[in-house]
């Protein structure tokens, strides 16, 4: 009947694989894989897998979701070590329900390896950490999505406190506008922001601001790659630690 | 003046870790663990390697915070590969802040390598994604430290609206009094909760029940495991793909 692995990725470095992922994309039959998983992870695949680009890059035209879906249950049925390897964590932003509805659709069973998701990355290539005891007491993972249109609705206020750090994923068209919708519903002005552009890959880029400089455009993205963007109290110390701190992003190629 | 490696240990098992934690390890001359970290992963660290336990796990009496960065900063200072080894996900909940101002004090200079967080891994565990396109919008990692004590508070409220999934971090000893205070500012009774201990180890254990279940003290928690708290619909699909699910948690050696 067939069986997937749901790998996760991670933000694309190949170093920061799990040692299961690594495993896994070395023993595999088939893998399956979006076109955010870079090059470098694709040379961990066992040599003679077949590999299969299945999308998706957002403004890109690739193969829609019931397509990946229809997809992954025909490979899965061809029997083999199936893997759908997913940009970062599968269980965050990776539309995992609706793969794995399709395969139990179909009675076909799977497992997840996990996968360090952009946040954690980014706050690891930043040198910050997201909580900071007594002050910041928790994260939110967030995409625009998650963001009502209306300024003035209640959800913004409920972002604005200041008390967990928020990590927007998937945001470089809407750097100002968040930050707009933060300010308006009471965040500081000066609340630190990190924008993070591929992160943990060679051409990363870390920026720091003030929630007012992003809200005034100062700050555009790379349009060719992923943004997160970072706000919060914690993310306040990568400003005074750059003489410290060591960024590591090298790639490392794996046995 | 040194150079010490914040490395992130993931939930506990050994496969969990990433390749650039695995090569720190193996390359180390000097390793301060945590208590969490267990016996398979120290393992790994590089025969010969200066190991030393720096507590901490709750209720048990163990290393200060301050006794701990004192440490660090003399084993930095001693030099070699120093190894700051940590539950997780350094920049989650991990005092990480506090280490690195201990370090920045004395200008010994820090990388960071980011860990499989504790949420992560559970939902992977059990078979479920954290967010669901269109209806779960999010995630907030929490403690119980980022709920307030009185039950009316508008905190409660925030995090009662259901339109992201909640994990709570070391939560053993707060689940009814969690349960109780998010059913009185408005959640559902019937929202889908999971207690999951030792994530990833081979005496992992998952649990579903809803949140008035929980509220009602039906579950209690293994005082000698870490526990997680995951509220929200997204994990509602646990109960239902119990046949088509494989957990994966078996411990494999690793080279």
């Amino acid at each position: 009947m067939g069986h997937v692995h749901f790998v996760g990725a991670g933000p694309g470095n190949p170093e920061l694989l799990t040692l299961r992922a690594a495993r896994l994309l070395n023993e595999a039959d088939t893998v399956l894989y979006d076109a955010l998983v870079g090059p470098e992870i694709l040379k961990m695949i066992r040599p003679g897998a077949r590999r299969i680009s299945v999308g998706k890059r957002a403004g890109c035209h690739s193969m829609g979701q019931s397509e990946i879906n229809r997809r992954l249950v025909s490979e899965a049925r061809r029997g083999g070590r199936v893997i759908r390897l997913k940009g970062g964590d599968p269980a965050i932003f990776g539309r995992l329900e609706e793969e794995v509805a399709a395969l139990s659709a179909h009675g076909i069973g799977y497992d997840i390896c996990p996968g360090i998701t952009a946040a954690s990355a980014a706050a690891a290539s930043a040198g910050v950490p997201l909580t900071l005891r007594g002050k910041v007491r928790g994260v939110r993972f967030l995409t625009t999505a998650s963001c009502p249109e209306e300024p003035n609705d209640t959800a913004w206020g409920r972002l604005a406190g200041g008390e967990e750090t928020l990590a927007f994923y998937m945001a470089r068209s809407a750097l100002v506008r968040i930050a707009r919708r933060l300010a308006a519903a009471g965040m500081s002005s000066s609340m630190p922001v990190l924008i993070v552009e591929a992160v943990s890959m060679p051409q990363e880029r870390i920026r720091a601001a003030t929630l007012a400089e992003v809200g005034a455009g100062a700050l555009t993205a790379d349009p060719a790659q992923p943004v997160l963007l970072m706000i919060g109290h914690a993310l306040g110390a990568y400003a005074d630690r750059k003489t410290s701190f060591t960024r590591v992003t090298a790639l490392s190629h794996c046995a």
